[in-house]
């Protein structure tokens, strides 16, 4: 709907050159097809016998009728309209009551990986696709840690809720009374920033804490390690570790060089559906010897609880754009991640000869 | 709403010399108003007391209430915001408290015809309407059939919903289950096609069939005469005949020159709503002869279920289009009926100094 | 999406320098706020501690969040996305973690006046806004009377509302079961219309009216005395008094000159929301010495039903001018009301160096 919003522009919109998670691993069952849509592009997704995944445009390229509609014969997938079949290639390999095959009778097949649990797919060129650019995470199954996990739908803009991501001031407010731990340092101390490949690193000490709850096990004040990698398009994996109260003194200010008391893990992913529509992929959880079974999905439900609060803000935020969306934000220092974040987007989007990211879809900082 | 989906010409979009179905007969009750729309057009429908059908352009030409909201006196219809009152000839018979009314003051009276059971009308210059234009059908009280009609909604364009009944061989996947009766023979062989003033005759044999169920009783083999006429917009008069296996071959392939042992009736009518929703009417059943009451409700009820496995392929057909409205189809063998028939609607089109279909809105071919 | 309905301009569309009703004063209770939108801009409403309306900008000038998601602290008013704090005023008084505010960290504030029992605000120049503008209405707690109060939401441009109100023949019509008393004087015969500074005064004598249900203690005849202001944007401020018959002839046709019979109060403000949508905030009642307290329920209750009526008309209305916006209405001499209006806001728009009152989204008369 590019013309609807006064978005229309031939230069690309989306960075193309970049694996996005597309669902998590167990939402592709075996003989199932699951219809996804990332970057305005419809795929479906359906593993082979030997459980490999498989990513194909979601358009039958005869009359475009969805192919997740259709049916996995073997590895192969059958469009139920009118019955051309494909190899997981993306090549047709039937058409009915036709014996010539056009080399043109394909769909596109996307680069698809499994890593821990979730399911990446690459929508640019095929021939850069790395999975060594995957970034490591935590399987959902793996022993070493208690983990939940789960989804929500935003109708806004991605770049939106990475904002979010990068800026955890709002863990104060936002979050006063889940995430935010009581702790103004959240929006009163500002961060160590890194620069990584396509993304950042954001670290910070949070000292002197009066752990709440069945945390108040760990002593009367602790000091928190907090530190997340946060990677294009919106891959977010943060570590946060519970140390005794001047740990952060004694390691003057850097990374702890002791084990923690306690070991949170969030990983989340942000993957863009359309202009207006993305899904927000979430684990949380913590180290299998820190925490209790019933424990965790305690600590899960506040966690999702925050990210409702979150999407009530942001979606919100993206209608106010919308209902002006000339007017511009104001800069202040909070800002640093996601400024410096968006210029990345910037120069993915310039290197693929791509529109800069739309100030009237986001607000320009 | 053309700006919205970028299809905003000043060229007509619509082919208006034609007659459309606008309803079911028994859908205009006695003394009761019907408001439908139809090619972006709104039309009030009712009875005279003489029973004679009337179609109004249903927007007051004072303020543009419906007229549909109204009333009936007599033969005239005032609307019920102001008062202005119209003869059935659409000119405006009172205007209150104002004793001169304008020569400009009607509403736009649309030539309209009961032909069987369907209620059709004509959207072009009135002086064109041709009533003998209109196809002949089975009235669904007629006794020598049994008849049930129905009426779905679509969230499509016309053309893909006539695109659909142009190519049978999706019986043989979209409806396997349903109305495809195990036969590949619908995909794998391709009908005979013979131009019609506004359309296209389809015919083709099925040969050396099963049947199955209640229809067992014809024999262990039949071959199956299957026939339509269709008609712009979207008329489809269907005749599906069975007959003793080897009828096909002894008439060298040709139309069968013997009674059959069971005629099946279908006839459906697509009416574009707007450019992306359509009406659906249709009527399926067969010779009273050939069935039993409570037959025919099975049949209907499997023929109902078939229908509406094609507007889940077909919306969601839609949708893919309008994702990326530049991307181009695959020709097929399995397209010849399409592509004539959105020939035949070009020239339509043409003939009325309107635009081209547009390839954004229904794919091209 | 000014885009999308094709009526996008740069010029101003809104008349600016107004009076607003924004909200029936109980709406804002003390430490509570409230969101409403009024010509396309976003406003937060609460009280200070003083009792005082505050009208803020529903726009958090740093990311764009609502700050109706904020928090009150004392009579400030804090972001709840990253905690920008706001005085009454607007300005910015503290930014977390920064010590140096901008002084174009601010958020507009509006004038706002509480009148009778609506809550104005000033949406143009805060120098011009002059609260002795704002007209004079009946308190719902005045305990001269016996008032009941609702508001509707509308899904139609405000001056089609507005016509409806300008222009009451349609009483005998859309209201023939409910307000209109069988009386088709409302149709038949035109009122006197004085101009005012912004709006018109309206006025009729409906002579020799039968009244119905427990008004028929008033006598077997009555002539009623009709009379309203209409002020920019729809404020209807009406009064409707019962008199002897024979009372309109002693008086010559001009206002009554006796205290009435019983003194009927309906007074409503329409306030566009946006391009498509509209607020409706009425009150209706009567004097108290005139009316039981559950007579004046049942009075209410019809006099709510009719404006059910009147808003499934103006909605269908809405849309068939939106299905076909250019189309020209046909002038009657119904229409003396409404057209002066429309001139009257026309010049209005100019006086702001804004565009003439689209014909596209409201007809043109």
């Amino acid at each position: 709907m590019a013309a609807a919003d006064g978005l229309c522009t031939e230069l690309p919109m989306w960075v193309t050159n970049a694996w996005y998670v597309a669902a998590w691993s167990h939402e592709v069952e075996p003989g199932r097809l699951l219809a996804r849509t990332v970057i305005d592009e419809p795929l479906v997704l359906y593993r082979t016998a030997a459980g490999e995944i498989v990513a194909l445009e979601d358009r039958c390229c005869h009359r475009f009728a969805p192919l997740s509609m259709g049916r996995l014969e073997g590895d192969a997938l059958r469009c139920m309209y009118h019955g051309l079949k494909f190899a997981p290639d993306g090549s047709c390999i039937e058409i009915p009551g036709q014996k010539l095959i056009p080399h043109s009778a394909c769909v596109r097949r996307y680069p698809a990986q499994q890593r821990g649990s979730w399911l990446w797919v690459w929508m640019g060129d095929a021939a850069a696709a790395d999975p060594a650019a995957i970034p490591s995470t935590v399987a959902l199954d793996d022993a070493a840690y208690r983990l939940q996990a789960g989804a929500i739908d935003y109708a806004a803009h991605y770049l939106l809720i990475d904002d979010n991501l990068l800026d955890l001031s709002h863990l104060s407010f936002a979050h006063e009374k889940t995430l935010g731990l009581d702790m103004p340092q959240w929006a009163d101390e500002r961060p160590a920033m890194l620069p990584l490949e396509r993304g950042l690193r954001v670290q910070r000490w949070l000292r002197n804490h009066p752990p709440r709850g069945f945390m108040k096990k760990l002593g009367e004040r602790v000091d928190v390690w907090n530190s997340y990698d946060f990677l294009f398009p919106g891959i977010f994996l943060q570590r946060t570790d519970f140390h005794p109260a001047g740990t952060a003194e004694r390691c003057g200010g850097g990374a702890p060089d002791t084990a923690p008391l306690f070991h949170r893990v969030d990983e989340q992913a942000v993957t863009p559906v359309g202009e207006r529509t993305s899904r927000y992929f979430f684990a949380a959880g913590a180290r299998a010897a820190d925490i209790d079974p019933d424990r965790v999905g305690r600590l899960f439900a506040v966690t999702e609880t925050a990210f409702h609060e979150d999407k009530a803000l942001i979606e919100a935020q993206q209608r106010l754009i919308d209902l002006d969306p000339a007017r511009r934000m104001l800069p202040t220092s909070l800002d640093a991640g996601p400024t410096r974040f968006r210029r990345l987007v910037d120069d993915l989007l310039a290197g693929e000869g791509g529109r800069r990211i739309p100030a009237s879809a986001v607000g320009s900082s």
